[in-house]
């Protein structure tokens, strides 16, 4: 069976996983580990605990158990001292204090949600993401990064991890045994960057002799990749991962979100699409890409954050061709 | 295969089905519905659920699942916001509101728990229970009757579930089609009245063909049981359900525990056996029921509440013989 390896975090992943989970492949969700914010940055200050909210989400896209446990681990707590909390980061982050283990947790997690595949961190060390601005401006925190939203405006000179994190084993493996490695879709800076940024992952990811895929976002996000066109996602990733040229196929959306949508998400950011110059050439996979408006909603809840999104069955389509 | 109910709810009922658990019988655990105290209380109050705690030992108590799950059901917060709350309420709580049915929310987790049996809320309504006391005093909900510690120096004039309450079909089904019902050991106003005041249960339990067994408790808990011996118990509990002379069997104990534990619980209560007079005759069995000091401690954290305690092997051997 092919062996399919993301790379990423957050909702994008979720799309791509959940796509390919109706495939005959095997998959391994490698899953960024610096995220702060909301209920997994809760859990973090209060426990001490690794972050939960991609890990789960993962899980959810990976599950084939029934709607409930799915519906149950998305399940967000609109009220009282609980609010904000996600249902599902609170099992993973008790589960890791009760086995000792994020990794006993997931393997735990993954049973009862009777998952395909594996979930994996991309690192167990607990780190803090931090960007350093060209104006000086140091952001620490993954949360503040991607909340800050000059970040296009000044550039960021450096960004690394603190402490420096070594790269879980079990996902080193899964990068040297994969077929095929697929790259986002995902915010840059929140699920996509801070993986590479794990010790011996780049590394790892050049030495693998997996057809490499980059999925390209659908919006720029405003402030942090302004007027970016497909290649400048493709140069951002490829200098984090370590080598130019390393990506063998790059998919990305030809088709425009409906006006009504473009102009709702204005504040967020805009298409990717506008000013998009992709070279020509087998490297570049450009289709339609676009979920179809709210036809497809699926019950979990947050699939809905976003209008504008990848359709998980257009992409599976796309990756699993290759 | 014979057929065990058991009525109560909280660490007794707990106990009961531990040891029973390890017997070739079909087990239904009914369980009271008025606790509003701790993290139950603070789910309620914040989700407008039905109370989860009683019927989360329950389900630990019959899961036959590794210790993983059961130590994360019993998992109690000690930090942060979510401090005081356990887990397993959590868990219960939320898939009540996921499912939107407490019925469906204990099939799903009996399954993740792997239980042998059934646990039945006695009672679906949202009910408080309320204390009238002979000096007039009116103690509205669970953890306030609890609390109050002149409740025998006054006395009761009326306790109810307010509002009325009706039976769960399930619990009234299990007790017609019992071969044996066993009440208690536990906390009078906690764990077993609340169960004789919801509509229709005590005319079941007198309708009932099965063998009916009171397990007295090991402590009279001070302000509540002062003084009691065996027979107040047996008196209470039968005016409660309706009819006197109901119970074919009652257990009690009678090694007196340690000096030395007496001494640490005095704050609480003392031993029943002071000044218990039971009468002769095969109604009543006396046994040593007392659990060997620490030895047999399990991981389960709520056992340790207390040290005065039944031993739950001892107890089913007795029950699996009847």
């Amino acid at each position: 069976m092919k062996k399919i390896v993301t790379i990423g975090g957050g909702t994008g992943t979720f799309t791509v996983l959940s796509g390919l989970r109706k495939y005959p492949v095997e998959l391994s969700a490698i899953v960024a580990m610096s995220d702060d914010g909301g209920s997994t940055g809760r859990l973090r200050d209060e426990f001490g605990v690794l972050p939960p909210g991609d890990l789960r989400q993962c899980l959810v896209a990976l599950s084939e158990g029934n709607g409930v446990m799915r519906k149950l681990f998305n399940y967000r707590f609109q009220k009282g001292e609980l609010a904000g909390h996600n249902f599902g980061n609170i099992f993973i982050s008790t589960l890791e204090q009760v086995t000792g283990s994020l990794d006993k947790a997931l393997d735990v997690v993954g049973k009862i949600l009777n998952i395909r595949g594996r979930v994996i961190p991309v690192t167990l060390s607990k780190v803090q993401l931090v960007a350093e601005l060209n104006n000086g401006k140091v952001l620490e925190g993954e949360s503040q990064i991607a909340d800050y939203q000059l970040v296009s405006k000044f550039g960021i000179k450096k960004i690394y991890l603190k402490p420096k994190a070594k790269a879980n084993p079990k996902a080193l493996v899964a990068i040297r045994e994969a077929d095929v490695i697929v790259v986002g879709p995902g915010s840059l800076y929140a699920s996509l960057i801070p993986n590479f940024l794990v010790g011996g992952i780049g590394k790892a990811i050049i030495k693998s002799k997996a057809k490499k895929v980059y999925i390209v976002n659908l919006m720029n996000k405003n402030g942090h990749a302004d007027d970016f066109v497909v290649s400048d996602y493709v140069r951002v990733i490829e200098e984090k991962i370590g080598k130019k040229g390393i990506f063998d196929v790059v998919i990305y959306n030809t088709k425009k979100p409906a006006t009504s949508l473009i102009r709702k998400y204005a504040d967020e950011g805009e298409p990717v699409g506008k000013g998009t110059k992709p070279k020509k050439g087998p490297r570049f996979i450009g289709a339609d890409l676009l979920a179809d408006g709210l036809k497809k909603t699926s019950k979990v809840d947050f699939i809905r954050r976003t209008l504008i999104r990848h359709d998980s069955d257009k992409l599976a389509r796309i990756i699993a061709k290759l």
